[in-house]
């Protein structure tokens, strides 16, 4: 895995040098410090196939470069007005909030920029991966669940968790099977199960609302039937998707 | 230019209908009462050339798209601070502050997805429109332009305006030139010298920073100087452009 996430690092560096103006310099802050799930999600479907994983890296530099942009604006004083974020100070504190707002909406804009001239895809693949992103992490995905999140009705909490952060684990897997030429469909199902027991195990690390209402152990029997069901999945692709299987197990037995 | 604009708007309406949730209806809201230049000057390459403007619908609409989720983001407190837009409250005093971060993202994303989504167009042209965009409404445009409106050195007006405003109009007029299928440099030169000149009469009728330090006669002749290098260039293309003339003109002697 961190061969990967080292392959990973050094595309990101590569196309964001934090030596090429303020922007940039911004940008490299917040991405900094990141566990890169969604995008190792993407690579190990790649190895699941095995198709060189070279190929997904520029793609999966995106899906990061969207997952950051996210934080940057969620954190902001109008929406969830956080100070620390992946260990340091969000970017609004450390350098000022118009930064952020422009930074969040470079790293969006770069993540289809990115997308456009990533190498060794054809253009029929590069624009499926762009409609994919931007379907995920639009008013039907990301975008829409953080403004469910805000209006803050917690009866749709599974719809809403499904879009804040299930639609770019889908997009993540969705891109690992676009890139092997395989079906999307089991990828789907199994970001949305993975995205939701991801969010949920967040909330009983940070003793969130969800747990306050429904207690600690409705969640934790919700994560887990979800956890199985996206394993269940993955038993079924070549070799039992090993990668696929270590990086679910890793998201369940973190701590942080 | 009514009937290409109502076509435009059409297109707007299609793609964004206002009863699908709360962020289309805030986009519909800032999307409402603007110009539509950007967008215009793409459909008026596409006459130039005699392409159907049909072709253009879809990335006319992306542009205009764009352009409004900048102003949505630059009118924010923390940004420019600016209480009405195209006539009427700014969207985040209509409606809030963190619905117009969200919704601004909202349209980035979505100008994307239209891009990928644009009928009768082939993978290949799609892909060329979204470099396009991509680096002319990020780091290196107007993203960049407007982070050093925001660090205010003046100095740099011709560079800050190029990137502001310049990026977003050469992007408009190499759309056309890319769908029409001809050399997008007489266009990125149009675009570029437009964008400011059109930004310099934006400060004429503002009376802004610009105008109090250069004084009314030298911001004016600066203005007339870069259209007349536009329509210089206009003249050379078939027929002399006279759509694209007469958007120029419009600018030059708008009053709002």
């Amino acid at each position: 895995m961190d061969r990967l996430r080292e392959a990973l690092n050094q595309t990101l560096t590569e196309l964001l040098p934090k030596d090429q103006g303020a922007l940039y310099e911004a940008a490299h802050y917040s991405l900094e410090g990141g566990k890169r799930l969604r995008p190792l999600l993407t690579l190990a479907v790649l190895e699941t196939y095995s198709v060189p994983i070279e190929k997904g890296l520029y793609p999966a530099a995106a899906l990061e470069m969207i997952h950051t942009y996210s934080l940057i604006h969620d954190d902001l004083p109008c929406m969830d007005d956080d100070d620390i974020r992946r260990g340091k100070p969000t970017l609004h504190k450390a350098y000022h909030e118009s930064s952020a707002v422009l930074t969040g909406d470079f790293l969006l804009t770069f993540a289809f920029e990115t997308l456009a001239n990533a190498p060794d895809l054809s253009d029929s693949e590069k624009n499926a991966l762009i409609t994919t992103l931007a379907q995920h992490a639009g008013a039907e995905g990301m975008i829409g669940g953080q403004l469910l999140d805000l209006e803050g009705t917690i009866e749709d909490w599974e719809e809403m968790y499904g879009k804040k952060t299930g639609a770019l684990f889908c997009a993540a897997l969705e891109f690992g099977a676009i890139l092997a030429r395989v079906a999307v469909e089991p990828f789907q199902a199994i970001g949305k199960a993975l995205g939701v027991a991801f969010q949920l195990i967040d909330d009983l690390l940070d003793e969130d609302d969800t747990v306050k209402i429904y207690g600690t152990q409705k969640v934790e029997e919700k994560a887990s039937q979800l956890l199985e069901k996206a394993v269940a999945i993955m038993d079924t692709l070549p070799n039992g998707a090993p990668r696929l299987q270590s990086l679910a197990d890793a998201m369940i037995h973190r701590t942080v």
